[in-house]
């Protein structure tokens, strides 16, 4: 099977989860000044933050594909798994953002996140399974070291978010930053003993 | 004609399909706590079925025009045909949701799958007919057999429905299972006699 | 420039602008009888009729711009304003549907597909200036006959509306038929004394 | 990095954006004469205000990455960036429409035009210092002048929306019909030392 329509496909499902989002920030009605966009600061930044996790997705699902050739009937269904978890963040982010990031939505963003980074785990092992080990699956294993503190991340979060809301928000926000920033220390910093790059 | 761009219209309009369907779980005001979101759960469960429903059709559309190299006008119609009552599906998901599984629903919800399985088994045979007869019409024909199943599978639930919700549920998620799930003993025992592989 | 982008770009906008209308088929609350349906019965027909009329267009544009190779300037403002017309048809389903067939909500759908086909003839000329005359010119020409007769049927259509709204319906189906139904003595009994053929 | 899935993903993202704005020209229910559409007239203006900006955009993001083969990571981030931006116009577009072009949702709609447009100038030198200095360059120095000319008029714009709201809504279409309009004059005019084309 060729791996162009799988590409297509997700590209599309991205690309409405990432703008739909922004139909949550709804236009108050009868309401011309600065201030009566207050109520929706914190639909806003939580657009903001669920932007930037669908666009570390899409960079890593577009290196993850670049990397193969085909894709088996598990690389398809891991793909519709990875896309399941990544339909559900504007749900979670409209509701953490209309709630001013009550505790229980807070969790259910970590968690959706989570299984998300779970379901991009099993996708990148059926990618690699598919294709046995070579140096891809090296370059592959350094990114599963981030994509497990990510996960690790998301366990604290969870939690976290019923002690305080900062401490869980700081956590997604500690992740998105992982991925986004190109920084070479916090990769080394990350993989100590081998050194291992965990690729971009 | 190329069928490069019945693949990116199909694939558009399936990532809209798909995703849009996430837009019927409204997020409910003012409500923070997990107990909030209960209502939302038989919306969510047809979520789940729907996604999987149109995830398989994604699959099967992906292998049929992947063995073929041109499109007809008779394929490119019939492809409309099929996107049409898959463009219903939103409609049907959500109602049944949202009233809990009710037997008109729930029988409206088969009607349109039975006439999306119909629709899918005219552009089959459009695709056939195109190539004329060859090695791919025999692993399409096995593929047939499965259709032929979930087609009887929907004529049975959707007078079922009336009978008992679960009859109509128990055959729809039976129908998704029997595509999902890559077991080729299911397979052979819908093919006793000659044995001939339905493919993927 | 590549024209691939322009297709992709158009595939994008149609796939959406046929999926959003469906989210008109508002799902009534607290309802799960058959009957409860009835209300949507004049927004579904809209709908059906709009679908076929966007199939049509997306046909049409797939086999202009697989006849062409490279896009100007000219060609890709002539795309976005047939896009602009296209994307206002689900506001007019929508309004149509709404009002039960009402003379100007009517009248304004004819309108928006009136400017779309002459959007869709000046994309059509900017195509065909682009490559100089040669033999699809021809195969143009015969289809812009077509597409006259489309013209000259909704500026029936729309003045035809206040007097019955049958008059205007009808003359929509038939320009959907006259496009839909693949019968070569339609096209002849429009071009009886040249006999050029009008493509597809 | 191929830059094909960026230009997927940007043509997915531009196609939605552009069309669930038109979800903002709500049908007003029970009203069927022509009068009833009259205040949808602010929202619709503003409509096509904004869909001649995304189609200037999609048509700049075309070029641009017509002149690139490859995608590094900073490319892939500033495009992101650029579509973050371009995602918030459906909410500015709305509110301005909604309000009648009152002065600070008319400011915000600037503001947004002005983000966008830094994220584009932001977008080309990361095109730019990925390649090299080499003919492309130059002509993309000479677009860069035109995009200089946008920004200033947007600084001009948002400040001018609270003296006079017809100040920013001229700017607004000034800086559309510059791009718009392909006549070489005003092109000319703006680079009257050099001389340098500033392409399409």
């Amino acid at each position: 099977m060729s791996k162009n329509r799988i590409e297509a496909f997700s590209d599309g499902v991205l690309a409405i989860v990432i703008t739909i989002m922004v139909l949550e920030l709804r236009v108050p009605e009868r309401a011309e000044r600065l201030g009566d966009l207050r109520p929706l600061v914190p639909v806003f930044s939580s657009y903001v933050l669920s932007f930037v996790f669908l666009g570390i997705y899409w960079n890593n699902h577009h290196h993850l594909l670049h990397a193969t050739q085909r894709a088996s009937a598990a690389v398809m269904w891991a793909n519709h798994h990875l896309l399941f978890w990544l339909s559900l963040v504007p749900f979670t982010t409209a509701w953490m953002g209309e709630n001013h990031f009550a505790p229980v939505p807070l969790a259910l963003y970590g968690f959706v996140l989570l299984m998300a980074a779970v379901a991009y785990t099993v996708l990148q092992r059926a990618v690699l399974r598919q294709h046995g080990e070579h140096s891809h699956l090296e370059r592959s294993l350094g990114r599963d070291r981030k994509g497990r503190v990510s996960i690790a991340l998301y366990l604290l979060a969870i939690p976290g978010a019923f002690v305080s809301p900062w401490l869980a928000g700081a956590s997604y926000v500690a992740v998105a930053l992982m991925w986004l920033v190109p920084d070479r220390r916090i990769e080394r910093a990350l993989e100590p003993r081998d050194g291992r790059g965990s690729g971009a």
